[in-house]
């Protein structure tokens, strides 16, 4: 009976989750620009250098940007192979999403701190909300895998897929860590995180490489 | 004739209805982070002891984010089996949205008051926004199921579905009847309902459970 | 040529307007909560007095929102019946939509202005907006029907929708022109038709009646 | 191994990046509406006079609100004929978001300096933002277009389509360079760029018209 409860709607199931996910993540992306003020008309100031003592609020919008769309692209990326959910997962989807609900505080506060003596403080909280996403990431999708939600055409895919969510779960923490060192080298490591993130497909796909000719060569 | 115009697009119905509801509720949830300020810089004071103060927009910002985010979990729930809808639905999914948009008002208007001779008001407006979700929901599935809108694998389980939220909106009510006299155990059971609904597929199959043991019994 | 290049994708045309669409009116009706500000607190003011002061935004929020749920259950209802659209559709749907977003400003200004001199005209721009959203809906339709985008079980169907549209123009643009005469007599008259436009398919199946019977006399 | 991977779940795929994109078009445009301020009541002067005060945000609303509706028309014409995405158009795609999300600053920007001597510059920033908004299709379409994810059903149709978005790459970016000479030559291009691409399927087909004509004569 209960399977076939399941089965009933089976095909609608994930639709929806990322049909409000979409909607969550589109409207985090959207809002991050309702931060950046248009600047008061002074006489014998140009627009352009108005607009320049806001750099602090433009910066933080490009970092805003690129963390909720690196994440919804792995949340894309993940869900072609996810064909199944259940509460569980809806709850750490819903974990994740409140990540990225927050993600425009955190670049609010990233922007009007980063000229203070909160510069520190604030870069910690920005990478503490980047390491929760990671983690929510690394979370969905071993729980899905676990629990066999997942398709691919092989096994090996699928576990390189495992192994590059937990190395976004550790990656971002260590990045988290770090920031209570030193700011610089935690937001060089961001920027090597995005880029890594852009393309999950290749990284994926150069992890099977690898594991394929271990397999060759033992 | 009425039959065959009912057809005519019958698929894409309770479709177009989840997505509009799924903008809502996206929308509702994202708005919520609106609320918690950034704190303005003060010389002397750390970040994190700035951000202790807004504590109880914090909170205020959880509960409502895992309010609206159980709201979604049971809706989608409920369409799973919900495979048709008429104009008289969408006008109780309407209200029920309704309830969705005011979420943000009602939490903000915890957040601000909490602290303040208005703490008690507060929590009886959250929990009477509360409770009409509650009875909002169980009019959405009672509506459904009596027009013969629900399909399951049985009709003990459909029974069981409309035992549960029929039970929502009573158990949401004795919460709002309870703010009026103590706002603790009101806001502890309201963490009982939340845990509850969380997992609606196994409080379903919990009393469907209980229902097939009786028949045995009998 | 032009007919193979329309049916590559056609499947997708209608359901990408709808999901557009389905998201402005999503935004446009969430955002009306914001005009209802959280009061600040007062010594010696109950909260719920406090509140009451803010009658004017919350009856302008339940109107606000009334209004655009109807306007998306019209949507929603014309859309089952139109499976095609083109490049002017998509215009006379976007100016609908301007129409929609406009509708919190609309309401924003009622709300402000109900208790001051202001009061007429701001109802004169309430309903200018509402008979704005009359005439593009009668558009969108008439367009579509025109064009043979439209589909239904018959023709006295399809005939019936196009009537009842027309009057949704016709009717709105009157509420309109009340408004300039009578502020009650208008707000009475809207009610009225929020009434009618809440069961779409209940006007047009009345309508249908009398087209047969008319035939069956002649 | 990777084109079966490729195949799972690729019919989602091209979907969830609509849905996506959709999500932030339907909310870039909606949030336009909260730049225009209901203005505060005084004693003496009509409603309508107040709002004539408001005369460049409403324009600016107008000229934000078919800038980004006219994105969207063509991001919808170009996504009928694309049925595949990678990485790589998922990252053009974001950065064509983020000049959409950024829209709703350019225009608020224009209102707010259009009466001031921030004119000229402001104008410069809104036809930077549109040229950006021109050349980021043109990437999107040539991309896809050269990777093999779309289909028409004709290699001239193709044609006719990379064609009309390397045009609109290029008279957004001759538009903002004349934004620096002369203001209303470059807002009267900007209308007549509006009145092409709200129809972009009229435009291929008339180039199309003119391919096989030169196909005969020669």
């Amino acid at each position: 009976m209960k399977n076939s409860d399941e089965e009933i709607g089976s095909e609608k199931e994930t639709i929806r989750v990322e049909a409000f996910s979409d909607g969550v993540f589109a409207i985090a992306i959207t809002l991050l620009i309702l931060e950046i003020h248009v600047p008061e008309f002074e006489e014998g100031e140009s627009l352009f250098s108005a607009l320049a003592h806001e750099w602090a609020s433009i910066v933080a919008f490009f970092i805003g940007f690129f963390t909720i769309l690196i994440c919804w692209i792995n949340h894309h990326f993940m869900f072609r192979y996810i064909y199944k959910s259940d509460s569980m997962l809806l709850l750490i989807n819903g974990l994740k999403l409140l990540v990225v609900t927050a993600t425009p505080f955190a670049t609010a506060l990233l922007a009007k701190s980063i000229e203070t003596d909160w510069q520190q403080q604030s870069v910690n909280i920005y990478c503490f909300n980047f390491a929760l996403m990671g983690i929510a990431m690394s979370g969905i999708w071993s729980y899905a895998n676990s629990k066999g939600f997942t398709k691919a055409s092989s096994r090996e895919y699928l576990r390189s897929t495992t192994w590059l969510y937990y190395f976004a779960g550790l990656f971002s923490t260590v990045i988290f860590a770090i920031s209570f060192w030193n700011v610089f080298v935690c937001l060089g490591l961001s920027a090597v995180m995005f880029v890594i993130f852009l393309f999950p497909k290749r990284a994926v796909t150069w992890r099977l490489g690898r594991i394929k000719s271990k397999l060759v060569l033992d």
